[in-house]
């Protein structure tokens, strides 16, 4: 089945948000088998809007719509859509009683226009809404699909979930699984050669996935069942692990590094401390952004200033005066301060250049040291990361993640 | 003049990345005075990209088009658009040395498919890329206008304030100016009401732009001179300060709380550190992200466990245990502990329940504490944010910034 999405609303033309919608939309529409050819933005104008829906039906069995559903004037997708299929608008008692609930558990007075907002094309299925005012509708006829839901994506992503994945599911008659292998410290363009020899095969699919500083390879089979799928996914699937090893740090499409080593660290009831200077603090919000790393995460020392490297962490002055706060000695004695400061397992530190400013010859902008240390074991590495500053700070912050999670596997904590 | 934005590339229809491209080339052509009345993405597919080139100009005069430049097999951008203008191909020499320039102070080799990067259409204007390898092209015949930049956003973003800014301002005989200003502490909907009578004008504009946890107001007027659009601009401007007063913290479309407090710290020669319990470094991560901040920022400690606060901060047991480690009394030992440790001007803190977990009757999640802490004042505050963790965090660090912020203006350092 192909599709298509069109997202409906001037402030996207203008530059005023983004269109993300077709971003979460697209991925799950993929991952469900649709062939998603084309994303169209079209402003809030009858015309304009009918044209495009002309245009994408002639195109795709399925156009998926987001935004233009509000209570407001400007607001003409469901008006045009239904014209389009024909379909007189009436209305849905049980959204218009969801929308008044609504405005009273929030103590807002509910206006007419609101009321307008549960119409409902006749025929249709109204997608109804838990976050917002708009409900969504999906329409079939005539061979053609046609879906409206709200723009806001807190709104519009539990309503995907909820009505359209089991719809698409038991629309294409296959079960889509896909699985994401998510590698860390080889290049785009150098996994893309190793696997040159699988990327070719059209059941299963393999294509790699670029995150900032990280790689994903996505395997994805079609079958009639599950068990048939995994079938499929199984030998590609163990090939890649032949290939990439240990530099595979786990699966999953949001499987992160820093998420890996939370999981790591709680499953062998180990605990981390880092002290930071080019990193300035990603690694510590790197790891408190996820829920549970209180259980792992003791203590964040950002020592950006040399005083605070001896105050903190109790570097050296004369290590920092002889070899600088940039060197091998100075970020093993960050990662063992903080690792006894904080009485935890592992301690982990940085000192780089993250730029723009401040290289000289001998360490360039992108010179990055970064050190581990456990009660048994030390030792530092030397990093050259080209680039931006955002960029330099990130794969930095990675690399460490990455080491703790080597340093826990080979058992030398 | 109509203009259109075509995205090239299947990484956009397979939901790996979002179309961030056309959003800020979108908001930059209607500052311009530019009516852009689509965005279409399509995948890498030579026949699919010329029939949406080829229904871009029915539409409109100009189609500014990203992505699909690069050196793979895929990239098919160039030729597409060159043949559909009948240009041949050919080398440009100075774009070639840019690129060999490129792989060499990389270290890195350049391949024949590097090269192929340099072939421009015979007759076009070669954008320079200064951060990438790709350039972009213009091209101008038969009344139409085809612009091609590279899809990622570090190097497409400087090439079109470069070359097109300039080469539109020209075309339209119109300048346009923008000022933005920063808000911080009012939400969307109140500033709304305040500037309605503002935003009915259309020449200036007056629109409210939100960042997350922030709000701008774009003023843009159209003029023939700089000097006749300033001067519409400024009685706007004057009566938007009269009435967010003290809000206001600075102008500029990219002026973040964050750097305003760093050329403010620099300025009075004053430094500060933070002791972070809920916003786990993100306080420390935001002024380390921009360069300079090692003359302002001179210590962070991620408190996360009881035992570190202790420890690193000198917070008293009692007092954790007493009051718990959200508390007006724990954030206040924190601000004070680490402006101690540091020797530092200000001490910063947080303490709070981000969720999802965590949260109890008396305190729920989205209860936030901070605190500041100088020579001469302390003094802590209570936040209630409500939403998901990283709105919870975000919002929390940004109202530490805003506190710094209001403390160094009032003289209390």
């Amino acid at each position: 089945m192909n599709a298509e999405i069109l997202a409906i609303g001037t402030e996207l033309l203008m530059g005023q948000i983004s269109n993300t919608n077709a971003q979460f939309i697209t991925a799950r529409l993929s991952e469900l088998g649709l062939n998603v050819h084309y994303h169209t933005v079209v402003g809030d104008n009858a015309d304009r809007l009918k044209e495009s829906l002309d245009l994408a039906f002639r195109r795709s069995d399925c156009v998926i719509m987001t935004g233009g559903l509000g209570p407001t004037y400007d607001d003409m997708t469901k008006e045009t859509v239904a014209e389009y299929f024909n379909m007189p608008l009436k209305m849905d008692e049980a959204a218009l009683s969801q929308i008044t609930e609504y405005f009273k558990s929030r103590g807002r007075e509910m206006t007419p226009s609101n009321a307008k907002q549960a119409l409902i094309p006749e025929g249709a299925v109204t997608l109804y809404n838990k976050f917002g005012t708009a409900p969504g509708v999906l329409i079939e006829k005539d061979g053609k699909i046609a879906v409206m839901m709200p723009g806001p994506p807190r709104e519009m992503k539990p309503m995907f979930t909820e009505y359209l994945i089991p719809f698409f599911e038991k629309k294409s008659g296959v079960t889509v699984k896909s699985d994401f292998i998510r590698i860390f410290g080889m290049g785009e363009a150098e996994a893309e050669k190793k696997i040159a020899h699988l990327t070719s095969s059209s059941n299963p699919t393999v294509a790699p996935y670029v995150n900032p500083g990280e790689l994903s390879l996505r395997i994805s089979a079609r079958a009639k069942t599950k068990d048939e799928a995994e079938a499929l996914i199984a030998p590609v699937k163990k090939e890649i692990y032949e290939i990439f090893g240990d530099l595979i740090y786990g699966e999953g499409l949001t499987y992160s590094l820093p998420q890996c080593v939370l999981d790591l660290l709680r499953e062998k009831k180990l605990t981390f401390a880092s002290a930071e200077s080019c990193t300035g603090g990603m690694i510590a919000s790197a790891i408190t952004d996820l829920s549970g790393s209180s259980e792992v995460f003791l203590y964040g020392a950002v020592t950006y200033a040399n005083s605070a490297k001896v105050n903190a962490l109790g570097v050296s002055p004369e290590t920092l005066e002889k070899c600088g706060a940039v060197s091998e000695e100075t970020v093993l004695q960050m990662a063992k301060g903080v690792r006894l400061k904080a009485g935890s397992d592992i301690g982990v530190s940085t000192s780089g250049i993250a730029g723009p400013t401040g290289g000289t010859p001998d360490k360039p902008v992108g010179t990055v040291w970064i050190a581990i240390s456990t009660k048994k074991y030390e030792k530092a590495f030397k990093l050259f990361i080209p680039g931006a500053r955002d960029r330099v700070r990130n794969s930095a912050m990675l690399h460490v993640y990455d080491l703790i999670r080597r340093t826990v596997k080979e058992d030398l904590v």
